[in-house]
């Protein structure tokens, strides 16, 4: 069975409870329940982690290298300010999928612009928590090749 | 029976022949044929179109105000430049979905703006031919709310 | 007779309807009959006409150059992304007066930028319908000297 | 009979004399003269003033605030470098129509600026001398609302 | 007993009216009072003004050199625009504290600049009528050492 | 025989009648003469088109995938602000000559860039209607390796 | 009693020892000290803390959401750089003052902006260690409101 | 016997005092004798005066259209913010020197750009108070062509 | 016969040499004599010369004020960086016909600006070295007016 | 004794695997070994650390003030970022080299700015893993002083 | 008696010949008697000279080093351009003068940046070829000293 | 043996006599000896040379082609401005190394751009003259491959 790494940026533990009039009231742990769901459907084991720190994301990141067939990332704040998490996407060969829960394209300027970006395979915005699942059959279309 | 309008813009005609290496092999009738099976699959109509006219797409996205729930749209080439589409686009009340076969942010500086993305409510790039299903699945969840 | 174009962008055929709390409840047809009345008083016969078209738009003022003494024109989207219209409007020798609904400089950034405004001769910003009727006026002076 | 103050900026007292092939020859009296005659027309009492004080126009509105029920101002100069006029606007509740004799859109990069447009319920510019008597009418209008 | 010119920009002179959503609800002369109650406590001399006049906060801050010990100053609109205050603060050798009643870089990107920060010795914005009194603590413990 | 498309963007009809003094005198229909003559000379069939719509001159590139060689096109306009062009362009695989009768770089600063160049092998700019012939010649030159 | 968290970014244990000439020569332990004696006299517990990563004070904040009732924070090096402090002082309800040591407006051009001045309420810059104090004064009044 | 108004800006009435290793140890009283002792030897009258209003001096400029052959000035701060000082000088026929005590191109980059130089015949800058001297002579010729 | 110099800016001695891939395969001793031959058939004399210094150039197209009829420049890298180039040429009178081997607007950025073309009357870029044979015809055909 | 610090920035411990044709196949452990060699000989000692978390550098940096004489980093990422490091930098007070393996100025335009060169004495780019050693040499060189 | 070198960059030896309306109709002899008339007076020896190559104009300030007490300097286009006159200028101790004979400022955009302002004590333009003279009578006040 | 070509920009002759602040106190005799020393040590020939000419660098780039394996290049001022070396050394085909003495980085805004490290393979920055055996150590390195 084949191993999706989803991980999560700073915040994103608070989701449902910050700002839900932009990023809905799923919890995170109702998004990874769904992921979890879909993931067995779709014959993929998900590896499902949240942090707020920079760095740990760069070294899970690492890790998925040897551990992990594809990465699904919301970056959150870090999208916009990591260059460490693109050069660490950039080290890992299987497919990336970026994932917004809103569309940043609508927000502060500072938040369309993202280094994630410019390694990610495909980019899924403004879907809410929809877009993971959307993303994870991303993956195994992509996988199935 | 719920309508979509699923919208294409210039040279998307050329789908499959026109630089395959970035957009990929399939033909925009493959597209189409895909759509409908996942359409009929989940309870939406597809009325598939495309052109190369600017003004044909306004003209669409206003007939879609009484025709249509809800608009998946790939702008192509006028997602850069056209503010036209944007305002067709708002006065539109259901979900708008922007679709890219490619990942834009990858590719030129002027590629990396889209005005549609200041109306759409959610946006997927860089997910080829899938991105348009990926589209259809978020569109169906949000009428079903 | 004096005879006047009144050309009119994009989307402009669904005032009333789209986003009222920024154009107004006006419909197109009623900016047409208030213009006829005052054209009427004022001398001038009014060629009232909408497209969502660029390329129409153009078409429309070059027949101007032979069919009208004046032109008044509410591009609409076009009048921030149209060389076009601008290039067009060069070529035709009366009086050009430029009329948006809104105040533009209160909106979007790319909404105060207007190609259309190189060539006018007038431009006439957030007086709402009347501006239409403010236009006629200043053409009905312009033609008279 | 509603009182409008009607204020002008820094060199406008020069009107008619400097640089005319932009301004055109009509005088600052002549305007006034004209507003006086429209705004009796209209039932409007006109109260028209000039200044090249920067500080004195920002007196002037304030003082607006209990003696008009609208302001049409044409603030020269200060128009693109002025945020005390803005403010002081922006604290005056009536109707506020921005003037210009020439096209500033036509004119140096920094005359497209216009901090009071910021705050302006209608901007027009480019219609000479008679953008006044079209400011006034304006005004009527909204105050007859 | 030392003294301190407590200057205010244009349209401050408002305050409590303009705007309150923004500013407060405090009026310019509750403020000075309590900057005297503190001033009185704190053995601060309060010199309280307020002017529209760019030119007269000008004459005033070259006042100050032989009057005062220090300065508070709420430049308000003349924040963004005016050099002349910065050159005669920089002629003016004692503490000098810049106010701002709100936030200013929550707000438009032009009211982030300050000419005067480049020579204040303290910024304190977003407090409120209390930034006056912090302001006032603060030049209190730079006249102590 | 060989088939070159020669595309002309909008307002180019009125070459020889507008703005003499940019754009010469000649034309659009003495350019077409001049073009077949010396194509004729050259082994060249020559294609001539003008249109306004931009829409209509992607149908024409595209058209021109399996009826012709090489294109010589003049965007005119569209030429700074339509990535529609560059697309359809890239899009064929013969040879494309980009041709400006006027030094752009000598006008407006937005008439400085084109998208269209990004994909052109050749750009002749402030040649006049000769620089369609020189065009015509490298495109022989071209075609004959 | 309330309680306040009192945040210290990156190199800020460094105070006192590091460029004393910008940041002056009290060390943390003494701003510490001071707050504890002025937040006793305000009937405020003060947690006061530093951290040199960015991580670490996204989860201090988010602690605080439970934990305190304001939150005065002096970013340091991360108040230019880190949306990922800006979203997660977003998710905290009550006061933010967001202090620095030196008026920064002074400084390198990149010092100028901060994230966490879009979040903040009130913003204290080049007071020296008596920021803080001054940042305790006016958390007190608002919880007093 | 023609006259000259020399013309200064605000806080140049400071001069010897504010920052004289920036502009040097001459009072504007001494610089206004030089001026005097040279324009009587060119013959010249010379009408010196200073104000720190940006309104005044407009005033000045305007009353020199009918009193003065020719304005030397220096606008200090109002060099790189006023288009009043600009348009006033615009209305002024006769020769206009521009003099700066300091070569602003050495100091902060916003003194680098002078509205004023728009306007202004020859600009002298960086020659301490021997650069009226020099705008005089440069004044003496003009005049005498 | 009429005279034509033909310059050749820094590194185009090494044609045929440098990124063949790039500027093609020809040597500039091939481009002169196909200059020469196709100069001899219009009545043209050739002047061909190089040089990688900008001092020299400017000295030559001095030269060419009182030796030439026309000047074909292609100036290499000084296209971009060269206003002495520029300033020469503008004191040069007749035709100047700016020659780039490879299209410019499809490399580096700094390589898009050209100083030369504020002068030149006619531009080819990408026509390889038969951009010169295009030049060497346009120049024909304005000396025959 | 003397020692110095070599600080790695994030993925860093991937060399020799992540993207070999830009950073070269040696692993972190064989440059280590080469500075250790080298260190011996330059009688440096050598503490070599690898971090993916910025606050991990900034703590090690501020240890490296007690316990080294001089720091050599290769920022990684952190170079284009992280004011934190730039801060925690400018408390040290020996020599600085910064490293990089590739050369920087050819990569992405973000990738061309260093926070960490405003206060590195020297800057070795492109030099591949010899870049370290070199780097080391210079130190050597400079606690020689 | 002291020496200046009077240094003329490219094409000013074309002086009186191009573009008069710019420039004037004196030549550079006519300058150069006239420098050396007032040179005689006021005790310089003025060694005048020209060159369009910019290593020539750096050769020479070198040689000023040891041969002339100050600089007058005529950049021309190297104004804009050369960072090699600015080094070789800081490497000159004595007075240096920058003289344009044209306003800069009312030019081209590019015209108004100088490198060489930078290092210049004064700068003069806009007076023509008394620029010269005035700039002589500035270096002989500041070898007076 | 090796040569290896070590070429000086403008007014490095200059070295330990200008702005020794900056460059330091080792003349460009004392760098010569220096390298050629260590040359011997490695292997390499060091034909050392400098020229205040853009143009003759240029030629010795070119000798290079044929003489030389590898350069090693201080541009000084060139580094900034100079397309013409950087194409020149683009048809060197040996390593090329740029070296600085200062930290090009720390200094003025225009002084952090290097259009030679566009084609450099190392760049080494802030080393004094010790830099220029960096790179010698490098280019044996290179040439030892």
């Amino acid at each position: 069975m084949r191993c999706v790494f989803v991980l999560n940026g700073p915040s994103l533990n608070l989701l449902g409870v910050r700002q839900p009039e932009i990023y809905g009231r799923a919890t995170l742990g109702d998004i990874e329940s769904e992921c979890r769901v879909l993931g067995a459907e779709l014959g993929l084991s998900i590896d499902f982690r949240q942090s707020n720190h920079e760095g740990v994301l760069v070294d899970w990141i690492q890790e998925a290298r040897g551990a992990a067939q594809a990465v699904v990332i919301n970056p959150a704040a870090y999208t916009h300010t990591s260059v460490a998490l693109l050069d660490a996407l950039s080290a890992f060969d299987g497919p990336v999928i970026e994932v917004h829960l809103s569309n940043v394209h609508k927000r502060d300027a500072f938040r369309r612009h993202s280094y994630v970006s410019l390694r990610a395979d495909g980019v899924i915005a403004g879907c809410g928590a929809e877009g993971y699942l959307l993303a994870l059959r991303r993956v195994a279309s992509l996988l199935a090749d």
